[in-house]
């Protein structure tokens, strides 16, 4: 795990989120990209090495929906960048932690990512992420 | 705000929680200290320019206990490190963000603090830290 990639947080509607943590955090969002197969829009601020990213739900049903629905709105998850996605899953099935997806999968901003469940983590959703070949 | 200085983490117990987050993040925890004013025993990380800093309650009436019994452990705040608070905590007063702390006071990591009420940034707890002098 080489340094935070992302902080994620779930908030019910971008056209107030966005503009809110433009000021909040005194940095433009530069990027805003819709991941399709996680229900999501995804928009962007960074922040030093770290990036801040909104997670808007594209469905009723969907994860991040559910996920406000039940804790409401707030912190998600935190992403850690790491150098061999798939190194770094075997290191951490090994070790009992248990992963939600058992191959990489693709995220948003050209990642392949890989959840761990937050039962073995002290209920703090963890994900892995690699930048995936262009 | 320059960068994020640290994760909060509530967890329940260090002594199953930090071998824990070691093995997670491959890393050792570095520190650990008290800060009687809040009635937490902090434990920090390092993970790039950011830290992970897991939050224990002292007391089962403090703030981090509270926190736990409401929301289960988890992701308890992002701390921005800034250059200079007063100037920070005046630029976001003025955009209409409610400060929980009106004047900056001693945190854990030899730093002067300052949160934001969750109110009016979606739920997420944000902290404002600056290098307090020796």
């Amino acid at each position: 795990m080489l340094k935070i990639e992302h902080i994620g947080l779930a908030v019910k509607q971008f056209d107030t989120a966005i503009p809110l943590f433009e000021q909040l955090l005194n940095t433009p969002c530069y990027k805003v990209e819709n991941v399709a197969s996680e229900q999501v829009n995804t928009a962007f601020f960074q922040k030093g090495e770290t990036k801040i990213e909104l997670l808007e739900s594209t469905s009723p049903d969907g994860i991040i929906a559910r996920f406000i629905e039940k804790k409401g709105e707030g912190m998600h998850h935190i992403a850690f960048e790491v150098a061999d996605i798939e190194t770094e899953m075997k290191r951490l099935s090994d070790a009992g932690f248990t992963l939600l997806n058992p191959v990489p999968k693709k995220g948003a901003d050209n990642k392949l990512v890989c959840f761990v469940h937050p039962k073995d983590t002290n209920g703090v959703l963890i994900e892995l992420c690699q930048e995936a070949s262009s």
